[in-house]
């Protein structure tokens, strides 16, 4: 078969492989048998760390770095994408709120997003009209209101006191004002990243479910899930934005609910918004084949997921769609259905998970290898 | 790609499914995309228990029953297969001497292949100019002796006694003499499969290594051990022939000896006998693609096992292999270089072994289902 145009748009496989390592491999193991066919990488984002470098690897662009705050006010250098010639940034929050900040100082109730922030009203004043925001990888649990306030929105507390709330100091919110907001962010089209569904509070919200992580002991998760309920109730009375049943509210330390509360910005599965930021439909376009893939395909996995939502842009473009996956379950034959050709996994071992993920890497490429291979009898 | 002829040449996955069960599998992920091809299906027969199906599965013929003597000389219903046109017989030596026929009366100093002998003197009689022995999954330890004696071999101890020799016997043998053969099997071409080669006595020899499987404890297995170091003495002396460093000779309780001793016979793998006698080269011709695979491929296996045998042939009739195999060791780039074409395992989920062989009839029905799904794309 001679393959002209390969389409490469896989999720990361959790906890051993980024989506942009997915890709480089599969380029190389098709470069070895189709060395002149046109390769479009769009490793999908999902809004965490690696989000920016996604977006450029996808469709081109710049990193642009400025000096911001950290977790803990401390000054940092923080960086968020450029594309699309200028008219759309890309930022990942975790760039100056990111649990690598803090490393051992992990302290959910004190961290803040200020810098975030501050990349967000630096990218509306330099002109970008839309502006993806990552959500994913925070060590806070500020509900946005660190961002919020250095782009401009002002909390007052009973006193009338003006302060920066943190995620500890939630409840104490009593007024807000949000008239400080630049012209240039407040028209701004604005969209979340998340790749969870959590809400913003309760047994599966923010502080109960990622608490833990960010150095949440099961007292103070208790304590930070009141303050989110606190502010969710406050921002209902001052602002008129209910954001207490919003799916997605809960990621990166409730700063979903403060996304849509503060800023207006939807919130979106990380797949949609890296196809409709991409252009796929054009991009892929004449394609012969499209590869996508994830760590693992489950029955409950395919709804929502990458390898489903690309299956079905490609079925409606009669492209064919080859998943590779590190493992795949039983009853996953309604991915057909949605316009997968084929599916592989990568495993080539009868051994436990812990044994074989060092390894995934190299089991990709040989699998990769041995489908181009495959392929190019025909 | 429009496959018309597909030849399946796969050995059996040890431990889970026998070589006909994988054809069975292959073949019906192949209809369901190509109903019209032609599809030839040649499970490879290793010796053991089902190697006459094997073969008359790869190339048609018929079962012959017939009465003869089992491990504890009582009557049984035997069977062997007759094929080419009668020309060629084909006898599993498990028939009448296999572990399944003494249940848990395990005893290979006492049990005989006597009705092995039957079997093949009924062949040559019923004019086999070519006899296939097939050697494996024994209850004995005899050296063939038995068969042997059935098949008109005379065995005398010292005082001249004429008697059939079984494993704890084997050193009463003084002398021998083979005029008692019958003019037809003297002149049949025997040819005997097994799929180890051990050598007859020592360490990795028949009694220390299979003994203990078939009832042996450490002492019996040292016995044994020294009934066959003296008769393979007994041999040379009267017969002129040496099987102390024959490979093979351990198999089936020693009968690999036996059959080189007594009936002039060569030990081969059953690969080689496979091809040959299906006439591979013949049945592959215009084949678009082979399938052939096993348990598990590793660099040690390669050399001289099926998948590679198979490349080799399909090499030089230039026409595809696909493996197909249970797991996948690293380093088996030889195998591409062999013929192989391309290498995938069944394997689809990160667990041991004890916890996937239960349900590795699914995994390789998905794992031929999606390469049929690929191949068909284009």
């Amino acid at each position: 078969m001679d393959l002209k145009k390969i389409v490469l748009i896989p999720d990361s496989f959790k906890g051993t492989m980024s989506s942009g390592e997915v890709c480089s491999i599969m380029e190389k193991c098709i470069r070895r048998y189709y060395p002149k066919a046109e390769v479009v990488s769009i490793p999908v984002a999902d809004g965490g760390e690696g989000s920016v470098d996604s977006f450029l690897a996808a469709v081109g662009g710049e990193i642009l770095r400025m000096p911001c705050r950290g977790p803990y006010m401390e000054e940092i250098e923080g960086f968020y994408g450029i594309i699309d010639g200028g008219k759309t940034a890309v930022i990942e929050m975790a760039a100056c709120a990111g649990l690598p900040l803090v490393r051992e100082r992990l302290n959910p109730g004190k961290t803040t997003t200020y810098g975030v922030g501050e990349l967000l009203a630096d990218a509306s004043k330099k002109g970008c009209k839309k502006i993806i925001m990552g959500l994913g990888g925070s060590a806070t649990n500020d509900f946005g209101a660190g961002a919020a306030a250095s782009a401009g929105v002002r909390f007052f507390d009973k006193d009338g006191k003006s302060f920066i709330p943190v995620g500890e100091t939630l409840s104490k919110i009593a007024k807000i004002n949000k008239s400080g907001i630049c012209e240039e962010l407040r028209r701004a089209q604005i969209i979340t990243m998340c790749d969870i569904d959590n809400p913003l509070y309760g047994e599966n919200g923010a502080a109960y479910v990622f608490g833990p992580q960010k150095g949440a002991d099961p007292k103070m998760a208790e304590y930070l899930d009141g303050q989110l309920r606190a502010v969710s109730e406050t921002v209902k009375k001052e602002l008129g934005i209910d954001v207490s049943n919003l799916k997605g509210a809960g990621a990166a330390g409730g700063m979903g609910a403060g996304m849509a509360a503060f800023f207006g910005s939807s919130l979106q599965m990380g797949l949609e918004v890296v196809l409709d930021t991409v252009g796929f439909d054009r991009l892929a376009q004449n394609a012969d084949l499209i590869f996508t893939g994830e760590g693992k395909l489950d029955y409950q996995s395919l709804r929502g997921k990458v390898v489903t939502g690309v299956a079905r842009r490609a079925k409606k473009l009669n492209i064919p769609v080859i998943a590779v996956a590190g493992q795949v379950d039983d009853n996953i034959e309604s991915a057909y259905d949605e316009g997968v050709s084929a599916i592989f996994s990568i495993m080539r071992s009868a051994l436990p998970f812990d044994e074989v993920k060092h390894r995934c890497k190299a089991d990709l490429n040989i699998a990769m290898d041995n489908i181009m291979r495959t392929i190019r009898l025909f």
